[in-house]
């Protein structure tokens, strides 16, 4: 059973984004499925990420290559798992630097938004499950995190699959 | 500059590993990487990872089609982080089973070691990454963790590339 995500469910998925923080970032290097810390820069979420990272880094050329990645959160100490699949395009455009800009990304920017390596990758999800306290065990499916209510709410200790609306 | 782990980086792993406890496993399932919560069930660590999980779920196949996963672990607050890269292979045979099994592993499987859809899933570690709380930007790679050392300790604050010894 597939379900499309409502308001209060991409709230959930952003409730918990915010509370992890840091992500690992699985992307395809072409011999192996790799992951990495990241830490998106952002103050909302309407299903796309945004991480800076450097133009020349190895994800970046990993992704151009296969765009598919999943970004991970997890909180065992909570029971929180998050797990959001999509695509990850690199953008050097300085206007969308600017706006996910905070003077905190300067310990990895010393020379700021005018960096020429600075870049943004965005992560456009597409599936997001989760995993949370009440119900551990628990699995919510949902496709396409920006579409509309399709069908009846996620119910505990039910798997459920995901198509596009 | 690749590295093959020595005896106290697999330990370090290990370390590392034991105390953040729940892995996400990322695996491809054909249209996109996925991750789920999972728990090893071991007390040493050589290289290989052993999961507990259902023969007929839906992981299972996948790994079955594409069985290149990822594992994380992630602990924000200590800054801890791992991804192990390597190869997923499911077992169902009774003796691999029972030298895993402990009583916890009720919880899932009420029948206990005899279920007749309990299996076991290896992930065959052939490439580690970690960042660790004293430099959280560094980066270690390693070649192969089971494979004798061959090069120099890995240096802080570089970024360590990984190849086959």
């Amino acid at each position: 059973m597939i379900q499309t995500a409502d308001a209060p469910t991409v709230a959930k998925l952003w409730d918990m984004i915010r509370s992890v923080k840091v992500a690992m970032l699985t992307s395809d290097d072409g011999a192996h499925l790799r992951a990495r810390p990241m830490v998106a820069a952002q103050d909302s979420f309407d299903g796309t990420l945004f991480f800076f990272t450097r133009a020349h880094a190895p994800k970046v050329h990993e992704v151009t290559e296969a765009d598919r990645v999943c970004v991970s959160y997890a909180d065992p100490e909570k029971q929180n798992y998050v797990s959001l699949s999509g695509t990850a395009t690199v953008h050097q455009d300085k206007s969308l630097v600017k706006a996910h800009w905070s003077e905190i990304m300067r310990t990895w920017f010393p020379k700021g938004v005018d960096d020429p390596d600075i870049a943004i990758m965005t992560v456009t999800v597409d599936q997001a499950e989760y995993w949370d306290a009440p119900s551990s065990t628990m699995v919510h499916a949902f496709g396409y995190v920006k579409a509309v209510v399709t069908g009846r709410s996620p119910h505990p200790g039910e798997n459920a699959k995901v198509s596009l609306a």
